[in-house]
């Protein structure tokens, strides 16, 4: 992954280049002065995990807000395994990858395996199992899966019901990277919805900053043996934040009018409506996405070109003569840019 | 430390119990449409960084902001030390007592020293260097000092300089853990300048959540021994938020136009206001302080009654008769408030 | 804990400046090209196993040998302890002084506690549990204890069940460094038997390597929550030998006709010895032991004159006419070793 | 990898399955009561370290004794390492598959690659490098090789050289596991010295458990920039034995008269003597392997009544009628039961 120079122009690189959704913004001015209790015992907080345990239907889920996407993935999978325990993974997975070893940095093997996809089936993971015969060997206790995944793919209910159920057979618990979830979700394709989650992964976190918030991700935790104690964890690794409130607002905000699925939509349409008109022109794609996140793959004098205007991601070489991209679009994503971006590589 | 029950009606436990300064708010609002670069490599982080480095008359300064307090003390003491390497704190130093044993989660030992005020000096120092004289101990390679410190008291320039000269002579590093760094320098008896950190410590943080800000604590580093590949770090341990203009705003905001200071002297002229009335009316102190933070003793009879309007918290027995408590003040305490505490205490 | 010059002429520094027993020689030529299975799986293991099950009285004990204490109390704590659970040591505890941060760097915290004799009480520990109230600090899971301790004194049968019946009481493990076990229930005031330890504590290790082997702790664990997969920590920590029998054979010759006990009690004389006429010439003592270690306070002058032809350790400074010095006598001491140290002290 | 189960008629599972050499059984008695310093400090320790080095003609190379590989790789790894940095291995790298994640237990991640021979090139290496751009992926900072391989291959003299420039070049640490080194060097195609090592690697260690000794394995520093304070380092890890007089005193007697070499020799020429016969029986190999471990390819039939004579271990299935198995010989193999092997194979 390459970095094409930030351009001021119009940014298709990531779903973090605005700031918060205003509802967000305005409840942020509304609640200033209130006085609220520190380290996310403020009445916000506490709004905000019971509108999600109704979503999710799931009353006595353990909810808990961090800032930020590698801190909920390094504290769920530090406080669940023990020390010679590991997590699998896709080999593109974000904790394999993009996290600077955080999972190893809390003492943990992140055994990966080659997918074509970016999602996991048993079949991936049946051999890890066997491989991973005695005690000269990390003991593999945990799948991670990202839904929608690194390269924009989603599970089906089916696939993860699977996976849940494989899971469960062999010891092994099921954890879920919701960085993307909104996405997800909203997926043309999706057939999930957030109460599935209840009972198909043993935790599994909400992301809010790439859907409208401006930090913070809500992590939720199914299975009874993983509730215990979990605050203490977050305070170890740095993510009580004081002002706890300002996650709990967020949140509250995100789900108490469903605005987070609708952020979601409108980046899926955003994305779509790029797909359809980049394919219309003749162009493949790295995979078939239905999410936020799209990888077409284009001459790279026509990536020349589009970069004097939009910033985006070069993904990966395909030959000497063209080249993936990824083309990313969010909550904020302008629909007028979108239709520039069409009409520009139209006329290239 | 025990908790009183949390009381709607106002609370002096501690300095975030409120949101940001409206002008905070009101920059997030001011810029949030602006697409920027993600993971702090935006422009607000420049620009926050630029004036922070004309204020510290250190154009070479390294400046990271991170979200909390932990945070910044466990992601710069871990890149600082070698694995067998471990940090002098005082006996009541945040790291020792109240993080959930986040530097031993890196991997290093706290060596903790009895102080009666919360402050080292070189004689605190020295017996731990003595006794640490083999392999078969760790190895003291860094200082943690508070200023404030976890009692309210402050460093003078003359102290830190001392401690500086002992560290350089004995090959520690010194670090300054700046979370209430506002209320320090506004102190009435303060003689230290945001420009002497630069020269006197190796590394500090300047605290914004507890002065005014949502979140954030801007991590500067003097030493340039210490600055190779700061990001990896910060990421690793979950701390590089994507949408780092967050925090890259707040400082800029607290800065610009030294909000910063106006918010700490606000914060130490309330409690001021309450030592001097509280000293008034014949109560004693655990120790004297010049910051945000003071420590009355008062009979248990008083303090239930002002529990019943005041939310505070129960430091320490002193007798079957009398407690300290601690009242902290903030950017944000009203002097109405503190008015009425006075008359409150008066007609008890 | 200075180190006074080595001197070949003869040393009281420690009890690990021989070899190993002569039977111990014996056996490993005896067993020498017997084929056998790798990491522990060996017969002699399995035998040694099986004559400390006998001893314990404790047929279900799990097992284990590794290489040297240091090792053992890694291993032991950070298997037990979730990340965030910490562990309480008297001051002077070996782990919290002498393993250069060997458990902080398992990601664990030691709680000290000051005590004049080495040994934890109940009354030291209630303060620790209560001061720990909340997620902002460590959760004490665990107490750490030595018979002997590092200054040689013994934990009485009463003592070590007051001890248990508390740490049972407030969900405490209780586990027991046993690097000098030996001389412990050879002391002349032990009236603790092995099998007592299989009740009394949760874990527990029974040294070899400072009684008579050349290296070698057998961990002991007794409590069944403790035993999963035990030999997963082994072997990540590096501690699982691919020739587990040098292991095996050496405790196997230890036990089998009780020369564990005979040699404490040979080191234990010898110490008796030294300290009945130490004492008898009119000197004191920093601590009253009946262990193999012992700590005289004589005049300078005398411990200079005598470390011309002794080895052994200046302790503690007691004022500027006096010091401590520490000698340790072992299995391999010699008789007339002493008898010349106590002619020679006389003569001074 | 299956295991076989263990038969007591003869072993080609491994080369631990033995005591020690006599001539180490003898030194051992002959030095039994010599007085000695501890931990490492003692006169056999330092003997054989100027021994180590004339053999290594690296008069300042830095040597260390430790117990075993895995204690040896961890140590080494873990103290060169910063936080987010990483080592790079081949998949089938003993750090990768065979040590319980000892390396991620220590913080740091293990970057592997795919290999047919076991050996790492520039060529493995450099898409790594590539890959790793930035602070939101780990920092590969050292390259670990073994000689000879898991899969019994060796590194010729010019490919080390090329490894050691490209590693200069690009700012990496080279570490040679030399578990069994000893073979490598006896090896018939093997171009390299002991000497050449002191040049060619930053550190590397010399394998004495599987070449003749009980335990221990020799850790060699080149690199000056990797010696500071290493017994910290090894003593932080459980790995400064309190007798290191154990270890001395084997690697003394290994290499005061080239009896590391004598061993080496001898297995390697038991392990040629199966290769030949075995290929002239009609058998393929999964490697061409000059070392003491060699990897024919049987029909399970052919395995399955073999194994009634013969412990090995079973590496892979080739189809549903062969699979491959280990043969691994030692300084103890005797040649009797090598033509037995061979007789009885050819009866089959």
């Amino acid at each position: 992954m390459t970095k094409a120079p930030y351009q001021p122009i119009y940014s298709f690189k990531n779903d973090y280049s605005e700031g918060a959704h205003p509802n967000i913004l305005q409840a942020l001015v509304d609640t200033n002065l209130q006085q609220q209790a520190g380290y996310g015992e403020d009445e916000y907080c506490q709004q905000a995990i019971e509108i999600l345990r109704e979503k999710l239907q799931n009353p006595k889920a353990d909810i808990h807000f961090v800032s930020g996407g590698t801190q909920a993935n390094l504290i769920v999978i530090s406080s669940v395994l023990r020390p010679y325990e590991s997590v699998i993974s896709a080999n593109t997975g974000h904790i394999n990858v993009h996290e600077t070893g955080a999972i190893e940095a809390t003492g943990h093997k992140v055994n990966s395996v080659d997918t074509e996809d970016g999602k996991l089936t048993p079949e991936d993971i049946k051999p890890i199992l066997e491989f991973h015969a005695d005690e000269h060997m990390v003991k593999p206790r945990m799948v991670y899966i990202s839904n929608t995944t690194e390269i924009g793919t989603i599970y089906k209910k089916k696939e993860l019901e699977t996976l849940h159920t494989f899971c469960k057979a062999n010891g092994l618990y099921l954890f879920l990277d919701g960085a993307r979830l909104g996405s997800a979700l909203c997926s043309s394709e999706n057939d999930l919805s957030l109460s599935d989650l209840s009972h198909l992964v043993d935790a599994f976190y909400i992301g809010g900053t790439k859907n409208g918030a401006f930090i913070g991700e809500a992590i939720v935790i199914n299975n009874d043996e993983l509730k215990r104690e979990f605050r203490f964890n977050m305070k170890q690794k740095g993510a009580l934040l004081a002002k706890g409130r300002l996650l709990g607002i967020q949140f509250r905000e995100l789900f108490k009018d469903d605005l987070f699925f609708q952020l979601g939509n409108h980046a899926n349409q955003m994305a779509s409506k790029l797909s359809e008109n980049i394919e219309a022109l003749g162009h493949g794609f790295l995979t078939k996405s239905t999410s936020n996140q799209i990888f077409p793959i284009l001459p790279n004098e026509t990536i020349e070109k589009l970069s004097k205007k939009y910033a985006f991601y070069i993904w990966s070489k395909v030959d000497s003569e063209k080249s993936v991209i990824r083309l990313v679009t969010s909550w904020a994503t302008k629909e007028e840019a979108v239709n520039q971006f069409i009409e520009d590589l139209r006329n290239i």
